[in-house]
Parts: C-alpha cells; structure tokens; sequence
C-alpha cells in the first residue's frame, strides 16, 4: 500500500519551511501531464507566489563543450560559500529524444549534488519549448518560495531556447571558448544580442593568450550592438572553472548590474514585461496548438502547403481557406 | 454617372498588358477594407500568380535621414536605364498616423515618379503590420505580374517591419551613415543581422574618410555573425546617392548574391518558406485578433493583467482563465 498523497495544502506548508521534499513533489506535479496534477499544481503556486520574486534569475547559456557544467557547478559553490541559496534548473526542450540532455550527468557536479544550499533540477521533458518554458517559469516561483534566492538556468544553444531562457531571467550570461576561430563557432543569430556579460570560460593554460584576445574582440562587437532597454553595456571576463578563476568578478559583475537595474527600476519593469510576455505567449501557443491539432486543418494544410509550393495559391488566399475551416 | 467599374477577369488582362491604370486599380482592392474588395482581389491575384514570382526583391530599410529617398530615386533610374522596370513599395505601418510617411513626399523621387519603367506605390494603410504586410505582399505579385522585374521594398527602422519586409525579399540592404558614432545610432537589435548588405550613404565630400573608417568596423561586426543559411557573407560598400557614385557597385553586388543564391537553389527555397511562414503567419494573426477582440476576453485580460502586475496571480493560471472565456 502506498502512502497516502500529500495536499496541496500540505505541500505549500513543506516549501515554505524549506523542505526539499516537497518542493521536489510540487515539481514533479507543475511537470505532470496529467490534469488532477496540473490542477493541484496551480493551487500550489498561487500559494506560492506571494513568497517568490525574491532571488536573482541568471541564465547560462553556451555550445555543448564550453564547459557548462564545470562553470555552474564553480559558480554554485562560490555561491552556497557565501551564504547563497542556489537552485539549478535547465530548459532542454531535446532532453525528451534524450539527445544529450543537460544537467542530465549530474556527476559533473559531484560538489553542488551534496551541497544542502543547492537544489538542482534537470530539465522537464516536454515536446514543445513552449511546454517545457512553462514549467521552468513555474518552478522558478517554487523554488523561491522555497527561499532559494539564487536561481541557475542552463540552456543549451539552440536559439529558440535561449530566447525562452532570456524571458525568463535577470541577466543572460553567454559562455564561449576562445581559440583560433572557434570563439565564433556555434554562435546561434541574436544570442550575443541577448548576453548582459559574454565569459571566456577555460582561460587558462596554453589557452590564456587567445582568451584575451577573444576577449578584445568580443568587447568591440558589443560596443557595435545598440544599448540595450535596461541602460547596461554587456562586458567580457575570462574565466576557468576549471581551475576555479574569474568566478568573484563573474558574481561583481552581476551585482554591478543589479545595483543599476534596481536603481533605474528596470529590474522590476522587466520582470513584469516578462509576466506580460508569459501570459500573452501562453495564450497564443494554445490557440495555435488547437488550431494546427484539428484533424481537418492537418489535412487540408498539408494540400494547401502543395498548391503553395506549386504556385497554384497565394499563402493568403490559402490562409482564408483553412481558418474557413476552424 | 460613374463609369462602371472594371470587372476581375478585365483588370488581371490590363495589368498582363502591363497598363498601369489597372495594376493600380487591382492594388486599391488588394488594400480595401470592403469585403467585396478583398474577394474581387483575391480573384485577381490568384489568376495573377503564374505570371509572378519573376523578379528580383529587394529590401531598403535605413533610419530617417539616412537618404533612403534619393538612394532609391538614384538607383531606380539606374536600373530603369539598364532596361529594368522597377517598382518601388512600402511597408511603413506608421503612415496611418500620418508620422512621416515614407514615400509620401514623392517630390523626392522627382525623375523616378516621371520615369516609364517605374512605378511607385506609397504604403498600404492599416493598423496592424500584418495587415500592412499582407497588402504589401500581394502588391508584388501584381506588380511582377505587370511585368515589374525588379521590385524595391522601402521600410522604415522599426524593428518589427523590417522582419516583416526582410520575409518577403530576395535581397535585404540596410543604408548606413558615418560620422562621429552616427554610424550605430538607430540600429534596432537583430537588423544587422538580416542585412545582406550595407550600404554606407552619404559617403562623399568631408564625410568620405568617416565613411571608409565604418565600412572597416561594420565589415568587422558583420564577420562576427554566425554564416547566413544562403552561404552568402554580407558586404559594405560605399556610396553617394546624391552624387551618383557606388551605385553600380551595389546592383553588381546584388547580382554576384543573386548567381549564388540561384546556383545553389537558395533562391527558390527562400521563397518558397516565406510564402510557407506567410501561410502560418497569417492563420496566427487572424486567430489572436479573433481572440484579443473578443469583448470578454478584453475586459477579462486588463484584470488579469492587473492580478499578475501585484503578484496575485500567474501568467500561467491567468492565460487559463482567458482561454476558458473563448
């Protein structure tokens, strides 16, 4: 016989004491596909969402091989040994096809695993981003309540991702590699628009020489970006997680941000224009998904998407064809 | 008494006979509003389409004041005296709102406005960008099928219609200025990236040595993007419309791009997923304004969208709500 399952009420009373148990259940519910969870699970947050909006969001980004993990697990502990409370959570919409899921290998993090001021999560599966963004967002307002105050989002480049990732946090930071040509390699359009700090990971070594001068060239292609809404010039540091370098000015760097941020109250403008994005992007995945989900629709696009390709329609004209038949 | 009014079948034979009168009228109903308009243009275009998609389109965008006017004034007469036709359109949703017009003042295109093998067609009007969009798209086809071989699409830095504008050329060219830091004033995020060529206008006189200082950086920041999907690496060039100079440099440019793009099948694909993203983008337009005027939903959203701004509730849970009110 199982143990009867916790309350809603039960779990919202064990994540605000701290309890990673039930945090971890509230969790697996908010990523449940099964409506009697779905249900319980908004109940859980709403509860929830007065004790949230309390840390700082960070997302981390970068090709598989920059040394992600070594980098969280670095930067987390920096973290958890100043008094931080550090939750790693990742969005990986690929991690379902299991294709190299992050944070998936959790012994790359073999420190941050055993820290009792880290939670990490792997990414929820799911088979759309939108899916997958929904239930990192609602794990973020959890993890909050559950009085982390310092929330890790790794995602992986491949562009849609990354802009999910950057909807959802404070600052963006982008890992890269220095090396001959290779500092360019890989770089997904729009993502380094998005970076508030770019960080040469595994500056060290042979390596070094070639970080700073990726290091030069990076600061002048940002320089060449136009300023972005919340005031802040985007920087480049060096850094080896590895050999543990560069993570106190990684941390200044973010605080120097949020001092600015807070001051101009763009950190609060911005988390709220996030919520407004959320509310308006979940809205419009949804009448998409029914639409393109109607069997008839799936027929007729498919003929439709033909006569197009064939010249035979305009997409407009095709357009009016199919919402006819909504 | 009014003349009776041409029918669909007389006004797709003027504009095959390339007269203008018709391909003018045909465009009045392509942007009418009168649902009788729309379905009489629908008519048109779809008996227009075998004779379109022949042309070469190209995509002007430059903040104002960078001379995109004279620009397209002095290289339409060019291409008209190389034995082109030349249509000349817009995509400026701001018209409407009567806020500096682009293409307005045709004044400023005073030999191009005279010139028989051009015609030049101001913005459509309408409140949304995709409506806008929408005419601007189905204009080209009337205009490629009136025997228009080279098509100019002109847009304002907007952001969203150069997205808009960039989906529906072959060929997207962003004007520059130099000058002391001009050169990256007014460049909105992700435009650079579009563009497969910059043009740095004005490059003449006293500006000259600037101009050849922002063709080194620009050529350095457009290195730093990841490779275009066509294999095409952007160029900057030099020119001065005013005095006439670069402005065969530009259309060759545009015409090594053109035997890459046809050789390695770029081109077609290319068209053939902008009409693909058209299709979709215009079933999504229509379902979210089907939604988003719903007067329920729009009372319901502003109380939502208050509830989420003091915490209250989640975007998740507020999109719920909205959905269940459709």
């Amino acid at each position: 016989m199982r143990h009867s399952k916790p309350s809603a009420a039960q779990l919202v009373q064990g994540i605000l004491a701290q309890d990673i148990t039930a945090l971890s259940r509230a969790i697996t519910l908010v990523e449940s596909t099964n409506p009697e969870h779905l249900k319980k699970a908004n109940a859980i947050i709403q509860q929830c969402l007065p004790h949230a909006n309390t840390s700082v969001r960070i997302g981390i980004t970068g090709v598989p091989g920059v040394g992600k993990s070594t980098f969280i697990e670095t930067f987390g502990t920096y973290l958890t040994s100043h008094g931080k409370k550090v939750a790693v959570l990742a969005v990986d919409p690929s991690s379902t096809l299991s294709r190299g899921s992050i944070l998936g290998d959790k012994t790359r993090m073999e420190d941050l695993v055993k820290d009792d001021n880290a939670f990490i999560r792997p990414s929820a599966s799911g088979t759309s981003l939108g899916g997958v963004a929904r239930k990192s967002r609602e794990t973020i307002i959890l993890c909050e309540a559950a009085g982390f105050d310092t929330i890790l989002i790794e995602t992986v480049g491949v562009g849609q991702s990354e802009t999910a990732v950057h909807s959802m946090v404070d600052f963006f930071l982008l890992l890269k590699l220095a090396g001959a040509g290779d500092e360019l390699q890989g770089i997904k359009r729009g993502i380094m628009e998005m970076a508030d700090a770019i960080v040469i990971n595994k500056a060290d070594g042979d390596n070094l020489k070639n970080a700073k001068i990726a290091k030069v060239e990076f600061n002048r292609a940002l320089h060449l970006y136009p300023p972005k809404a919340s005031g802040w010039q985007p920087k480049v540091l060096l850094a080896s997680a590895l050999q543990n370098q560069g993570i106190p000015e990684v941390w200044k760097l973010i605080g120097d941000y949020l001092s600015l941020a807070k001051d101009t109250h763009f950190f609060d403008h911005n988390r709220n224009e996030q919520n407004k994005f959320w509310l308006l992007q979940t809205i419009e995945d949804r009448l998409k998904s029914d639409f393109y989900n109607n069997p008839f629709i799936k027929t007729e696009l498919k003929i439709q998407l033909e006569r197009i390709e064939n010249g035979e329609t305009s997409p407009f004209a095709a357009a009016e064809l199919l919402l006819g038949l909504k």
